[in-house]
């Protein structure tokens, strides 16, 4: 009951700071804050210098930080790239939006150009749930939430879209595979490696400096009109192949990844320049964060660092999960302020939601919290923080402790052939090469003394044996209470890639697609 | 010519550089700036919030990096405690200083109890020079340069002390071995686990609040007297067995060594705001660093953290030899600066008589840099940093570029016994436990784009070939060039141990020497 007074309290309190900060609209009626998500792609926990990246190159995202609230525990809904997505825009665990596969246990899926399915219908996205509060939506960059017609952003509440549907893997030679088309609203404007260049040799492409284009027009255009906006910057400069500008390539102590986030770091810097420079930076909330940890396959030349956590993206340890995240809203979110909430993407449709004065939808789960406590008021609320992999429960966080009931890295013979989710690292027992249960007797770790999981808890000690006892429940009333989403990522088929986009016919870049063959996707780990 | 021209500008410059930030002494005359270095001991690069500690329960640390500038590629003169602080005073590595061993090849030596050597009476201290601009000189803690008489540090230039010779281990029976001395000036005061308990088993201890007030009192004393002052604040809360005092205890994420960490945090808040108070900041060079990396073997209960570096203490990864560095002297050095000038412990001796108008002795080699021109104009001067364990140089970096012309953690027997500096750690041919000789072919890393010495460059890139033509001939001329000092941490013998320390009679606390039996000193790694 006191949760409940306490809930009520914040509500009230919530829609009085939302009409007290709110600026005035066309009509003088007042007006949410604007929300700006700046999400990225692949970066990882230790890439920005207030991070403790030692080449400290991110001066602007230092500056955000220094003006804003670092939230050191922050952590992705997936250890991959369109789940994590999918539960950014739903709130919701990929387990229940349907962003997982049943092909195989614990795997990871995502949306390559064979997938079949994408965001179902039955799901609310962010943007369109913020219509009923005025926002004008747009996403900048990388929608991976499928890329058939019935999955088009503009069908689940963005109004804009420049971007593309899928990774700007490539080139491809249009024939086995297609490359990968760039929309602009409804339509494509061309292809990846044609109309949209990207020297996979060099690393130039001018795709960054593009975003932030798109991202200043459409901020500049808003406030002109006077609309509130969501803007879904959305970027994928820092995942591989990983490219920057000219004026960029060659700039990094870091190599070419550092050149993307030298990149990245100089246009938020722009973002935020401009937000200030229209007076309306006090009424427009900013959070930065990535979408999984840094592909540590791709490192060093094309993988970033996920700082003093464990392996990488596609592992549900620390490094796969763990994301730099930034919260600036200046005049509302004290400058210079560290929180330790166990924060998750899926928190980012909440937090937005209240700050438009909406409610989560009742008639569903939403797994997202409500930052704002945190934030403006510098409040920390227990909840767990769930790692999923595929259908699998693989991880419960709960305060300092974390309990692994699977672990695996990738099998053996994968790893055989160099695939390798963990370079450097081997923890007996823990970086383990085939899939191992742990579901009775879990490894807890206490992430504060042991922030890199090298030393489980001894399951004899009273420490072990009360954290069980906590962190068992959480688990366990999590699972019996889930109602699995129909998975989306099982089947696959070669006709269904982006042969033939709206808008090819204009440009005279329409496509064959072969026989359509559908079948299981292949899931490898 | 250029560099000599460029140099005898800087030494006009910095001596009217000196002379303008001199405050007025007792007679009128300019005074130097107070010289303030705290100097930890096995606190890792990664234990600072600044530096990327997730738990960032260091504000004070955070503050001073934001009010003066941060050196994230500073390196202390050894991977262990004793050589890396005969190395700071002197300003010499420990080859050339005496502070190593011949026992075997490439092992690590200090001072234990049973140590018969010292610092040399021909090495020249950072004290004892400062003397002739008119400092007073203090060490607080932690001396480690020899406990025998001759080596007492105020035969070596200070004019105070509270504090040790040796590690605070214990506790020790007085029979086999006695507990470790605290010194006040000459005289012993009484012993750790006696006068000055440390409980083990809770890791309650006050000698961090012991050695703050002994630095806020020197200070005051100091600027009451007007006179120019040297603190050598050489605490040891964060080396094994870690404590903390009682208002510390429990309070931190991070568990005892946190603890620990928060305490000292506190401490140097204090200490810096007292020159505030005091109106002496402006006239005070700061300087915080560690003597050697996190010490993994005791994590992760008290052992720190090196962030996303490799290995620790003992070894010759940047684990064992980056340490966090922060310069702070309010009106001078910029505020919230970051500098990529290579650094070594060995620069705060050279730096140190600059700040005092003093030059290096001219009869003998100085390995330290002047880093005023980084600090006050941000110059960046190109210097190896030579990376030696024990009589063995293992590895020298140049710019960006590291190269490894030996290999090794420990014995395979040590670490079948558990003995494991790189924990969770383990990159084929590069964290070896047998000595691996690559004199002709060192294995060499990009620091920038692989911090964490992964990824070896191919030996046949070009870019490998590049840099082996650059750093080859730095290591041979170094080794050509140099002169080792006689070796001081050969012999052992129990007979000198802290048995009977000066000052020992007044307490009744004179301890009978066992009989003199001279051994060379066994140092397994």
């Amino acid at each position: 009951m006191a949760a409940v007074a306490a809930a009520m309290r914040w509500r009230v309190l919530r829609v009085l700071l939302v009409l007290s900060v709110a600026g005035l609209g066309a009509k003088g009626t007042p007006q949410p804050p604007n929300i700006l998500l700046l999400l990225m792609d692949d970066m990882g926990w230790g890439d920005l210098g207030v991070y403790g990246e030692p080449s400290r190159e991110t001066p602007n995202l230092d500056r955000m930080a220094a003006e804003g609230m670092l939230f050191p525990n922050f952590y992705s809904a997936n250890p991959l790239c369109s789940p994590s997505r999918a539960a950014l825009l739903t709130g919701r665990l990929p387990i229940r939006n349907g962003f997982y596969t049943t092909n195989g246990q614990a795997r990871n899926a995502y949306t390559p150009q064979e997938i079949v399915g994408g965001i179902p219908d039955t799901e609310l996205l962010l943007p369109k749930l913020l219509k009923q509060a005025g926002y004008v939506s747009k996403i900048v960059g990388k929608w991976h939430l499928g890329h058939r017609p019935q999955f088009h952003p503009l069908k689940h509440g963005f109004d804009e879209w420049f971007g593309s549907p899928n990774c700007h893997f490539g080139p491809y030679d249009n024939r086995a595979r297609p490359n990968i088309p760039v929309y602009r609203d409804w339509e494509m404007v061309g292809r990846f490696y044609e109309e949209f260049p990207i020297n996979t040799k060099t690393g130039e492409a001018n795709l960054t400096q593009i975003y932030l284009q798109e991202a200043l027009d459409f901020i500049k255009r808003q406030q002109a009109a006077q609309r509130p906006f969501f803007l879904y910057w959305a970027i994928d400069a820092t995942h591989a192949p990983v490219y920057a500008s000219k004026p960029f390539l060659g700039t990094s102590q870091r190599g070419r990844y550092g050149d993307a986030v030298r990149e990245i770091d100089d246009s938020v810097g722009k973002i935020l320049n401009l937000l200030t420079d229209l007076r309306i930076a006090e009424n427009t909330f900013v959070f930065f964060t990535s979408d999984n940890g840094a592909a540590l396959i791709s490192a060093p030349k094309q993988g970033g660092s996920n700082g003093p956590f464990l392996c990488g993206k596609q592992t549900t340890f620390e490094g796969g999960m763990r994301e730099p995240a930034i919260a600036w809203w200046p005049g509302h979110i004290p400058a210079g302020q560290v929180s330790h909430q166990l924060g998750s993407i899926m928190d980012l449709f909440t937090t937005s939601l209240s700050l438009a004065g909406l409610e989560p939808p009742s008639d569903r789960v939403t797994d997202g919290l409500d930052l704002l406590p945190a934030m403006l008021q510098g409040q920390l609320t227990d909840r767990p923080i769930f790692y999923y992999r595929g259908n699998t429960l693989m991880a419960v966080t709960l305060g300092q402790y974390k309990a692994h009931f699977w672990t695996w890295t990738n099998s053996w013979e994968e790893f055989s052939q160099g695939v390798d989710f963990c370079p450097g690292q081997n923890i007996s027992g823990v970086t383990t090469h085939t899939q191992e249960e742990h579901t009775k007797l879990p490894l807890i770790f206490h992430l504060g003394r042991d922030p890199g999981e090298r030393y489980p808890l001894s399951f004899a000690s009273t420490e072990y044996l009360n954290v069980l006892h906590r962190i068992t429940p959480v688990a366990q009333q999590h699972q019996e209470a889930l109602v699995p989403g129909q998975p989306q990522l099982n089947v696959c088929n070669r006709a269904v890639m982006n042969w033939a986009p709206p808008g090819c016919e204009k440009l005279g870049k329409c496509l064959t697609p072969p026989e359509s063959v559908p079948e299981k996707c292949s899931w490898p780990h």
